[in-house]
């Protein structure tokens, strides 16, 4: 097996989710699912998460299939994370509906050793303490992410604010953005939360896209347009899970690469949303990716071709 | 005074505008205030419209500073159109507290003669009769645009349909969409008012940018992102206005053409907003729309240089 360019930890949960056009059952999600899912079309993967006893296998099969290094994941006594919400009038609002944090509780992310010499880590949403705890072990990693939620912004603002100081890139949504910097306007928020440390500031709107700050430079792209959103779910985790698969394949980051990376990462989310938990993307090719790419390129670069 | 290649009907109003940064009294704007003034930076533009005898004098000499060829605007007696407005919590939200329709009740335009033989027409918001109307007097104008709102869609949405059959392009924004078409997903909205008639359909989206919509294309234009919006009235009739100038300008549309117009629809709806009324507009030169769109194409290109 290749090394692990990228490693992810995050969350391992089953779903119960519904939405206007279904409803389905502890299906395979969590935030280190979507975003190594996505990434493993980039770059050799290694996840850091946790399962109960009572994770299906099929569910590790899929990981499996992706060809995701599952030495970080580990196996505890007691029930899997889980989550329920519901979709109501619009994909754009969703309602949590319950959440177990079961084995999720006690969770101590244990870095493989060869995952401590990946020169790219992306903390996928989860408590930011043990983001920390994963960022103490690794070893000169060549640019770390991190994204995070509401909750913890509630209340962990404070090991948060450890985590946004220690990383080069902080991705949230446009909600929790204003909520984080306690500023209606993204720009302005953006800035604010610069000056607490990360180099680069991704906010994500959803199918409005997403924004890119860094000291001097903004950056926006929209979403790729879809026809039928049929689980907006883990959007966000893909987005970020392809963005930092794309660095990880090329081995470097400046502003131009973000940029491209942002191409990717919503073209790989735009994917995700067709269908339920993994199902797309387990149909999905790097060719087709590369396919939406070209398209997206196309329908958002208004100047690229001259007006004759 | 060169021909005017532009011709614009819509509404001229004497706005009260309260913001959470400031209240304004009676300021000019109408939909083709906000029009003509955004084309004037591209082409020689005429003006459709109507005003009452109370109409103020400087804010004619606000139309003459954009060199605004003015031979189409007619003063009546009575009273001019008034609207007022609040935008509450966030500028994406408002609320209208009064309009007084006044000299637009008995409005019937009426085209100079070199009006009717100018290859660009924009219909900007204004009753659909009258938009008709208007159309019914220009002789084989190459392109066409036409926009509403929501009020006409609920009170006259079949003269709004044979508006809709007759031009060339729509635009509208999101919410309307959605009304007008019965359907929530915009991509699925805009496919079905294709089929009423126009060629093209851009749904404005305000601080998410635009969408383009042609039979088999879709195109996607995020907003100049901005720390600061002061007045979002007449944005979306800014971006049309500076799309239909620039269309106008080289003469010919296609979808290149319309994509890169929509750059500069944005680029100078972006500066309008920076300030109440024409208040920005009147301070902008065609340089700093020049260079505002080569940042922009910069800001939104993400695949616009190599990465390396």
């Amino acid at each position: 097996m290749k090394p692990v360019q990228l490693v992810v930890v995050g969350s391992i949960g089953l779903d119960t989710i519904e939405t206007p056009h279904a409803k389905k059952n502890e299906i395979l999600g969590g935030s280190v699912s979507y975003a190594c899912a996505s990434a493993s079309f980039f770059v050799p993967t290694g996840m850091v998460g946790v399962v109960g006893t009572d994770f299906p296998e099929p569910c590790v099969d899929v990981y499996r299939h992706f060809g995701i290094n599952l030495d970080g994941l580990q196996k505890c006594h007691g029930k899997t994370f889980r989550w329920s919400g519901i979709y109501e009038q619009d994909m754009n609002n969703r309602r949590t509906l319950a959440t177990e944090l079961n084995v999720l509780e006690t969770f101590m992310p244990e870095l493989p050793d060869d995952y401590t010499r990946a020169p790219f880590l992306f903390l996928a949403n989860i408590a930011p303490q043990l983001q920390l705890h994963v960022l103490s072990q690794v070893k000169s990693p060549k640019f770390v992410a991190a994204d995070t939620m509401d909750l913890w912004i509630n209340i962990a603002p404070n090991p948060l604010r450890d985590v946004i100081a220690a990383v080069d890139l902080l991705t949230l949504n446009e909600s929790e953005a204003r909520l984080l910097a306690g500023e209606k306007n993204l720009v302005r928020a953006a800035k604010k939360i610069l000056e607490w440390g990360p180099k680069y500031v991704i906010i994500k709107k959803g199918e409005h896209g997403a924004m890119l700050f860094s000291e001097n430079d903004v950056f926006v792209v929209p979403a790729y347009p879809l026809e039928q959103v049929f689980d907006p779910t883990g959007a966000g985790d893909t987005f970020a899970g392809g963005l930092m698969g794309a660095l990880s394949e090329w081995g470097h980051v400046n502003e131009a690469a973000l940029c491209k990376a942002m191409g990717y990462g919503s073209v790989v989310a735009s994917f995700g949303v067709e269908d339920f938990s993994l199902g797309r993307l387990q149909k999905l090719s790097r060719t087709e990716i590369n396919h939406r790419f070209a398209a997206f390129k196309r329908l958002t670069h208004f100047d690229a071709v001259e007006v004759r």
